[in-house]
């Protein structure tokens, strides 16, 4: 068996490789991976080679968004078959240090996760990942769905930061794919008033016929007052619109990152108000809660995939969002 | 104005009274009563004259679930204006105690209650009430959902208690119009797997009716794994066994009142398993999400409404539900 | 008897008047005002005449952190007697709205609050207050402890939004009053490392006669890391290095008003570390923990009293902290 | 080396044997015991051979509070070296599992924990752990106080379970090991009243000097009112009446295993006053915190040691709290 990978070889240079199959260790299982989706951040990487302090010194598969079938199990692995259909969590954290054991293991310092360096990712035909982070499929789920399960999560830790709960009222700044799957789960999570801001009319178009009670141009129009802002466009205005748009004892999630270092906020209000904000890293604990909400129809993930592509198109999916904010979610499938 | 009211006079005895129409104070509205659900404890009440050491001691008027249309408003009210459709929170706390200033409004020691002794409730053609505890009711919503307000808010405050998200797995015990609202409740929280058990058919059909995944007849099938236990029934051996299922970590919430001031629970689980369990007594801030989840078709209220009755016919609204289990629900219309 | 009061006639000008005693309501309490301490926000109404949007349009009394002696009672009062020691809870909410009835009633937007536009407040001879808001004062506490119960509740509510607990690694940046007092109440809720910043020497030595673990000049050196950020110094550059030096999932808490409705901080950081961010506004459900510390020996409230004054002397006490930092807080004794 | 170690071989018989000294893996440390405190679970181990469903079947070393010094290091190992003063953290999770990814690795069924079938403990001259769960002992800090860490940590979990802050009112019911260290812990975290409750009289004596605010002889006296419950006696009869001597909303923490299965509870008071009710297993995350306690003077661990013994007098060290209750807390030396 022949490994073809998708490999950023430096900015805006993606090159097919043939590697060998690796070896599951004692705890893993090998996936022949079906579907990956592609990210903002794998995006990011192909055309600047870094994000932030993270930077792409030597050659690099990027993908983390995957599911795909068990095609070997390790001598000690008890969770799963061969055959079994997965959807893979990409980051195994170590399990021991601080954040693991307060259950913040997205904040693991050690942690190794897909797609970044220098941890290859799913561009592949074929990963490893140690079972416990491979979560079985229900037959009713797509391969897409199981590789958006990752984007889902986002969506998941967002909403739980932020506590959304039945009957509250959701302001979403920001439609791309973690907008509105953010949006989806916040519906999920109960919300009843769940409203939307994007500058593409497309993606607000999507956002209404993904169950957005209200959709705004950004900047245009005045949101309601709102129990959540879940900031999810990385730009500094929606932050100050959306905390202003608060409650009292609101909560604002920053999920998008922004240009720079540091943003202002409106302290004055947020003081006088007693706000709370805070950010995500990735998530902890959401893949259960994930599947769970797909397969009971809670959330629907293939109504945001908006192409699909095979691993020698790999770059062409990475920059369909580059050359049309209408293209929502590539999927690549290996 | 005549103000027809049907007054319990002693245990099983109801008669029809005409009063005068009440003046509503300064910041309250007087509400001309549409509907009036009969609640399990308006029937002990009937049954028994008394529940624990609450003791009905002269004439009552029982029927704490209202709904109506505002008649005549005080001289300082702001909020409402004659005409409006409003859904009445029975209990006006004091405001001012340390349960109050809490947040905890529920158990305020000074709170009035209708239909609790020594406060007369709404099987009456009018009431009055503060403003500030008559929500406006949305056109959408029929009188019936006005007045089942009430009982949702007591399981919207027990999935609060238990802290229902989505993807839970919700185990409900007893089938009863509580038990059944909770079980919408959880399922508009976001939980995914919701198992309800009972001794009525009738009750476990109407159950599946409106959404539980799975019924089980009490006491004879396992249920699965839950997150949450929510115990409506009221009986013993459905809390030993509703606790024993729960997953370590979980969380019972005791609803159901049972016949005496003891319980036995299967502690030594509790303690190795680190379960939480706490009980509810009626509930706090829970009005708003109520209209919220009935208007924006998370909860069906009207599903459970199963027999209608005349002022005149009080008696029969809370015999109905002694002589058939399958009498979920019955609404006095003044 | 006569009311004698320091009355705020414009900016800069303190008026001593003579008024009538007020009568207390049916629920109130008329308390004989025997220590009322200075409070930043005095010293602003003092210069300026308003912060921010609130504006002395009428002679004002200021002073908000009082304690006296009950010298009547309305009606209806059963908690007080004449005669006895209370320290005084400045604010009364409604006691009705969305946020109190939320527990949060220091946000209610209808509180009556002293010493703020258009309130009198306590630099005078006689006050009253509903008796709720009166707390009876241990005799081991002195009159300046029962005044500063109100600086001691903003430290208080800090810790609590905080989540301070034992163990607790905490930076307080600003040692005025407030931070002082954090500090204190940051060791009482258990904190084991209370770091604090300041540019004002005598401040620093007045933090380490008072517990302080270390302390640093302000911007001078590196703070260790900390669980919990607690802001008093009001100064942007405080909050962008306090928040930097929280572990990861750790919370920044705002006390300090910066001069700006906005400010800039590290949002990046704060979420790749998943930092929570909030600012307190007054307090809630404070005072009996305050007394408890206070009369439980845990916090020193005498010492940080630096000046005593009589109430002719009321603008010589608010421009004590003007004149020099090392007066920490000045006690009017009326 | 020779590794001295004390064997259970069967109930009421330990022998002295000598083994070799373990080789510690990669990321282990070994450590040359110094001090084991003497927990009921060995007592009961010792004298019924099982704790519930946990049976000695083959001989086993007890004993899992200890502090000693590393005497090796695997290859690995980055967090110590050879001569560091430890105390041990006793139960190494799997890391992996939904507990463990959930913070609550106490609950994790693949724990491996010391003295606990099949499992051996620390009543030996070595051990290997972990790094991860080997901490730093600060020299001020005797080895007694150590080792004494781990029942430490089972105070602070509790109090951490039931959210004990400062000025609360805790009621400790059992003045063993356990009850008087969650009493000193509870004073920590900063509650203001402190009672407790035990049957024999020099327990108590010892509860005073070490910071009770009043002490209970137990069934005799009224508590007064509580916010927090922490039942460490296994009493049925005490939990009954600590549960009713508890606030509105208060919590109940129950630590002490009693002799059956199930226990009976104020139920219908539990749900009138929507008390909490949970019982703690082992701990998580309290390491750090313990020592930080320890180490800033916050509890004295010292002050319940009542007993000092040689390795060869293991057996008598383990019986010594089984012929009088003041010998509260016994350390091996090997």
């Amino acid at each position: 068996m022949i490994n073809r990978v998708a490999v950023l070889m430096r900015p805006s240079e993606i090159v097919l490789e043939e590697r060998s199959v690796p070896e599951p260790g004692p705890r893993e299982v090998l996936v022949e991976v079906s579907a990956v989706g592609v990210c903002g951040s794998d995006v990011h990487y192909y055309e600047h080679g870094r994000i932030g302090s993270r930077v792409v010194r030597a050659p690099l598969v990027l993908g983390h968004e995957s599911a795909g079938r068990v095609a070997a199990v390790g001598e000690a692995v008890t969770g799963h078959a061969v055959g079994d259909r997965v959807t893979l969590e990409p980051g195994v954290p170590c399990g021991r240090c601080r954040e693991c054991r307060g259950g913040r293991y997205n904040l693991c310092p050690h942690v190794v996760f897909f797609g970044t360096p220098p941890v290859d990712g799913a561009f592949a035909g074929f990963v490893t990942i140690h079972e416990d982070f491979a979560f079985a499929l229900p037959d009713s789920l797509s391969d897409e769905a199981g590789a958006l399960m990752e984007p889902l999560s986002v969506g998941i830790w967002a909403c739980r930061k932020a506590g959304v709960s039945a009957g509250d009222r959701v302001l979403v700044t920001g439609a791309g794919p973690i907008g509105l799957l953010a949006m989806q789960v916040a519906l999920a999570f109960g919300a009843t008033q769940v409203e939307v801001s994007d500058v593409s009319e497309p993606r607000l178009e999507l956002a209404r016929r993904t169950g957005a009670t209200r959709t705004l141009p950004a900047g245009a129009d005045e949101p309601g007052e709102a129990d959540v802002l879940i900031e999810c466009s990385g730009s500094g205005a929606a932050l100050m619109a959306g905390v202003r748009a608060l409650r009292p004892a609101g909560t604002a999630v920053v999920v998008g990152m922004g240009p720079g270092e540091t943003a202002e906020i409106p302290l004055a209000l947020l003081q006088t108000r007693e706000i709370w904000l805070t950010g995500t890293f990735r998530y902890a604990n959401t893949y259960p809660t994930a599947i769970a909400l797909a397969a009971g129809g809670r959330v629907d993930l293939d109504a945001i995939v908006t192409g699909h592509y095979r691993l020698e198109d790999t770059e062409r999916a990475l920059r369909a969002g580059l050359e049309d904010p209408a293209n929502v979610k590539a999927v690549v499938h290996p």
